[in-house]
């Protein structure tokens, strides 16, 4: 038997419940922090050889660990290998998957095409659109190493056009994944290193011997990872630092309530910190859900992880009606919001926040996070209120382009160097009347 | 006399000197860290009161301070008069700049328009552009406060169609800048707040009894209000903290040198620590600039910066080419790029990194600044590697969009499956599954 949440918008307590339920800040971990500046400041000043002793140490690498970073290197060769070894299954669903993701997210890449337009006087405005030159990708080893991962941050980079994708991975104890470099081999990731932790990320922000600097590092890792992230953003960009994942089905009461408990479930069993949480204004059949739930989670190999995350910081609400969960789902603004319900477009069209909406109840999110096409990579902890999935466009950048002519720098002078006196600027002032035919 | 830094690309130290005189980094300066924490936290748990208590301090509110906030609002009735007392040329070169720069906004408005496309199956995957429902707009008091970036700021959100725009300016000594609420008349932000500093954006982050919180703030501000950004990022979105203003003025010998020594000018007198660099590859050309330099430098009201930020960190170049130029310049990824050249867009052609470019002549960064439309918020310190000016973008964020038909699930739910096993994630598997026809 599990004990999980059951909540009614209508109580007098309920916005406060819930909003305690959503609550979660990451906590700043001193010792985290001191332990990354210290192995950051190393690696920027001994490069290659702090990373070596790093690696060697924090993942264990065996007999006496590697003499240099060239023993961490993983080939092209190792990468076709690894991909050939894969059961036949196995290779052609990442290959499908892989296939599929690049298709979306070449849509995305039409979208941003630039623009380019040319006033009457002659002056000419726009924005041109370019892709990064070199991207660092993190991929966490261990028992937290997705396949999946490796498709999501390096295809839309390569989409983009990329000039280099640098992916580190750690070994530890010198283990390799051999589905995560399989997965680089289909992604097109240009060199993969068997690094990882707070010393990856340094030696790919400001570069050592024989990793060069990137302009930006993307993709999940451990408290340390994610701390030495936000330590080197600004010499590097980076994506988000990521809360725990989040799954907010809203249902009408006409699916199989099975698959709502195992769209739940599925969410719930990625770790204990997890957040799944129904809507829907059908008390009966929330009691289905329920049951289903606790018919359903002994058969789950990871039951523990589930009851855990589903006792902690799951609920089932009862709403009053589909409109008002839609409400409460924009203010939740979930990472994951399933609408399982018959014509289910009329609620997506309520929706304002959500980083991706799974509609109609063949969606589950499962199929999102695999091969749908769409990035599994989305804003958590309701920064879907003003983040979004990542995406070819986290691998470009634009840059205005202006280009005034004389006639428009006749018109355009004045203007400027009315404000530049206003604002105490005489030198921009200046600038622009010297343009000015006397 | 000034003396101004002379560099040679063919010199032997050339790069490490220009590495040097790059480097820049913001120091983390714990008393403020400490100091901001603490008024972040009294705001979230005292909200109005300890907001006002702030504001009466550190603004040296008059009269005792103020009793509530409600004291601090600045009505629409007091935007309105402070834009129709303006002197007439500047109330209409406000006007000229604010419609130029929506005109720019909304092209890029029109490129992001989302997608969808369905596949052979009936399978519908598509992404959703929308706005951010509220945006806290940071405006600094003093001697910073100009109202070209209240346009700056607040007209892309505007066209982003951002539901509510709030404006936070603080008024030192109860003194309100009256071209700034002019500016915010001008770009219908729709609330303005005469407060400011960090309590101002622990406010907007957090919400109090009388200001609801937002989504997204963004806008210049001091260290501690760039402090307490980076401490609210996470709750809020936050736009880039930015560093010293850059130009970089890429010239191929043929502009009037007084024009060039103005541009560099027009940089440098924003702040000591701000950048001018100078790439040529004619040193005669170098020599004339240098001396309009030494000519024009006692004409500037600003001289006493103009001649530090010159004198610290500013440069002429000497490169071999135009070619190397533009090299050097995408290693610097400037905010400001000049290319003022004969036919500049052969040169345009070979830059990459760069917050805006602007080519030819006649097109001074000033133009830029003020009204040409394309934003004045760029990217500094190389960040325009993997960064974009402030645009209608940064107020917007997209959804992805999955609706997966009935007989799409039984192909993509096979290929979920086989990759969930892979990963050991067996809810996921059996809620994809579940879609299987048996």
């Amino acid at each position: 038997m599990i004990q999980i949440r059951k909540l009614d918008s209508t109580a007098i307590d309920f916005q406060e419940t819930l909003d305690a339920l959503l609550a979660f800040e990451a906590e700043t971990d001193f010792a985290i922090e001191q332990a990354v500046t210290g192995i950051i400041a190393q690696v920027r000043a001994r490069g290659d050889e702090a990373v070596v002793e790093y690696t060697n140490k924090f993942d264990r690498i065996p007999n006496g660990g590697a003499a240099d970073l060239k023993a961490f290197e993983i080939g092209q060769a190792e990468l076709d290998a690894a991909l050939a070894a894969l059961p036949d299954a196995q290779r052609a669903a990442l290959q499908t998957a892989a296939e599929r993701i690049r298709v979306f997210h070449e849509r995305q890449k039409q979208e941003l095409q630039g623009f380019t337009y040319t006033e009457a006087d002659g002056t000419i405005l726009g924005q041109r659109i370019t892709a990064l030159d070199r991207v660092g990708i993190y991929v966490p080893g261990g028992k937290a190493a997705y396949p999946s991962s490796v498709l999501m941050n390096a295809i839309p980079a390569k989409v983009a056009g990329v000039g280099e994708i640098v992916m580190v991975v750690p070994t530890p104890d010198g283990v390799k994944n051999q589905m995560v470099l399989a997965a680089a081999a289909i992604a097109g990731v240009d060199r993969v290193i068997g690094i990882g932790g707070a010393q990856a990320v340094a030696a790919l922000a400001y570069g050592t011997e024989s990793i060069q600097p990137v302009d930006k590092i993307v993709g999940p890792g451990n408290a340390y990872v994610a701390a030495a992230k936000r330590r080197v953003f600004g010499a590097v960009g980076i994506d988000m630092i990521a809360g725990p994942s989040e799954i907010l089905v809203v249902c009408d009461g006409t699916t199989d309530p099975d698959w709502v408990a195992m769209d739940l479930f599925s969410q719930a069993e990625h770790d204990e910190l997890a957040q799944a949480i129904l809507l829907c204004p059908d008390a009966d059949y929330i009691a289905q859900v329920e049951a289903s739930i606790q018919k359903l989670l002994p058969t789950m190999p990871r039951q523990d992880t589930i009851r855990t995350s589903l006792t902690d910081r799951g609920a089932l609400v009862k709403v009053r009606d589909m409109d008002e969960a839609c409400e409460i789902a924009n203010a939740i603004a979930a990472e994951h919001l399933e609408i399982s319900a018959e014509e289910p477009q009329q609620w997506a069209d309520k929706i304002r926040h959500a980083g991706a909406m799974f509609l109609g109840r063949f969606s589950s999110e499962s199929l999102g996070d695999y091969c749908c096409g769409p990035n599994h990579v989305l804003p958590t902890s309701r920064t879907a209120r003003f983040s979004s999935p990542l995406g070819v466009y986290d691998f470009q950048k634009r840059s205005s382009v202006i280009q005034v002519s004389e006639a428009g720098a006749q018109t355009l002078g004045k203007v400027a160097a009315e404000l530049a006196y206003g604002e105490g600027l005489q030198a921009h002032a200046r600038s622009a009347e010297l343009r000015l035919k006397s």
